[in-house]
């Protein structure tokens, strides 16, 4: 026997129903693993798919989940990078809201000696995010003038953490001067997002990581530099919880702008979106890129718990994400 | 006295007159330098200005021309980097179809010694073009798939030279087969662009140079892979030459798509548009940027010179671009 949890129908966190299923009676394939899953990470896209506004979820009912940690208990005739003990932690499309799960066997990767299984479990999805931004369509380079526009939660600690790495330049702005200290303790210039939209001359930057979307993304563009380039990060980053969801996601939908090529002409910039969970799903870009996960060993990219909540508890869970959305990641524990 | 070819009204090429100027009577300033011009490199954005159809172009009547090598007859108190009898090519915004120019001092570059002064009018404009799309914008890496669209003209063949020497797995297109040993002769795979459109497997490119503008763009677009980048070239070069220019332009602005950041969530690509042009209008970026015409040595980037003519039949020289646009560079002779 193991637990999901599933989304049968849209609606409250109260919607998310925790039910018992038979162990899975076909055989594994062979190159698949089957994990004890340990804890699952929730993503913002996960409370929007349950208001159902998440237009690629598959169809009712299904399970949700990006990522996990645990150990291997049975791996598939071929697979060579993983045996039965491992401690891992991976990624799924869909899905991870589970005590157990199989996946193919690139999806999951064995897990560093100095993190933990939460640890683990935090990492997937912010670190696909952040690293295809800033190395896949950025490219950072050293020198680079760099603006996080959400340098305080968890994927914008993740990327300061990458940047300072790479000796870029680098200004994170903050909803409040109270958070100013952790930007400034991961090396880079600390400002509210007030400061920065009163001072119009801090512009000619190279990159700019938009995660607020909506209007802001053709303010942001229009700091950038010659030949300078906005990465967009999609919904599932960009819009703060509380209660009025489906105004929120239709507001910043309706502002997302058109860039009209002949226009980009008079500014020599480029703009990419970015949907992690689609690069995810895409198992040649995964398989291409493994490489880049030694990066987080290399540069000790530790991600921040906020709270882990027991998996029964998961409705608890996606209100405290709704209500308050605490500092760092929020955990579902299967053990 | 010295000579300026001037657009005094739009129309054919027969409206260029070239007229005798009295020496500028003002000092030359503390940072600028004075030329004898021996070569002016021409642009097909000089015959779309002359047609009246440029934006960006000064009210008339005007000089156009971006580009020149020649000697330095005179310098600027507080000029360093320069002194007179230097050989330099360079660029200027407007005003390089004249015997004489004086432009600010990082605006004339030392000429190599293995390189001519007909070799260097040639490379400002399509040098620093190339420079900023492959290195700048879409900072190419060694083993990305680059597809060159106009692989057979001098920004092709200058971009295949460029990428080779970063060990880029490249593409380029011609429109006839027999153009295809010349890019094969630089390191690329040729093809056709019939070829590459029925050949609808061909994608999952990390970066495409597009200048054929209009729909093409959004066809390119489709040919990217994930964390992918297009960059668009501006008219200057997107637009073939022939008689009927008006409409051909009309046609390929209409054309030109506008992208909606919300649909480019779905594909997790880049679009940048790229007109050298203001670059070299932007003193901050090319001082920054200097250093990078070290690489004309470094990977002895030669341009191919198509046709010289001297400066006085400029008219022939715009009709000869205009009803064939010849393989390679063409000059204006002053001397």
């Amino acid at each position: 026997m193991y637990q999901q949890i599933y989304i049968r129908k849209y609606g409250a966190a109260s919607v998310l129903s925790i039910e018992d299923k038979k162990e899975e009676s076909t055989a594994l394939a062979s190159d698949e693993v089957n994990v004890e899953v340990h804890y699952s990470g929730i993503n913002f896209a996960d409370i929007v798919m349950r208001l159902g506004f998440y237009k690629d979820a598959p169809p009712k009912p299904f399970v949700p989940g990006y990522e996990f940690s645990g150990v291997v208990t049975q791996v598939g005739a071929e697979v060579k990078n993983h045996k039965v003990g491992d401690r891992v932690y991976g990624g799924s499309v869909f899905g991870a809201y589970s005590s157990e799960i199989r996946v193919k066997n690139w999806m999951a990767l064995s897990l560093p000696e100095n993190f933990s299984l939460e640890e683990g479990a935090s990492l997937p999805v912010a670190f696909i995010t952040a690293y295809a931004a800033l190395f896949e369509m950025a490219r950072v380079r050293a020198g680079d003038k760099v603006l996080i526009d959400c340098a305080s939660g968890g994927l914008g600690t993740l990327s300061l953490k990458m940047l300072k790495a790479v000796g870029a330049n680098v200004t994170g702005l903050t909803s409040s001067n109270s958070k100013k200290g952790l930007i400034e303790s991961l090396g880079a210039c600390a400002r509210t997002h007030h400061e920065f939209w009163q001072d119009t001359k801090d512009d000619r930057y190279d990159f700019i990581l938009n995660s607020q979307g909506g209007g802001s993304i053709m303010r942001h563009y229009d700091r950038l530099g010659p030949t300078g380039r906005i990465v967009c990060l999609g919904l599932s980053e960009g819009i703060k919880g509380g209660g009025r969801h489906f105004l929120a996601i239709a507001k910043a939908a309706i502002q997302m702008p058109r860039f009209s090529v002949i226009k980009m002409f008079d500014q020599n910039r480029g703009v990419y979106a970015l949907n992690a969970l689609k690069l995810m799903e895409d198992s040649l870009y995964i398989k291409k890129n493994l490489e880049q996960f030694n990066k987080i060993t290399q540069w000790n990219l530790k991600p921040i718990i906020g709270k882990i909540f027991p998996a029964k508890d998961v409705v608890l869970a996606h209100q405290f994400i709704e209500n308050k959305r605490g500092q760092g990641k929020i955990l579902l524990a299967w053990r």
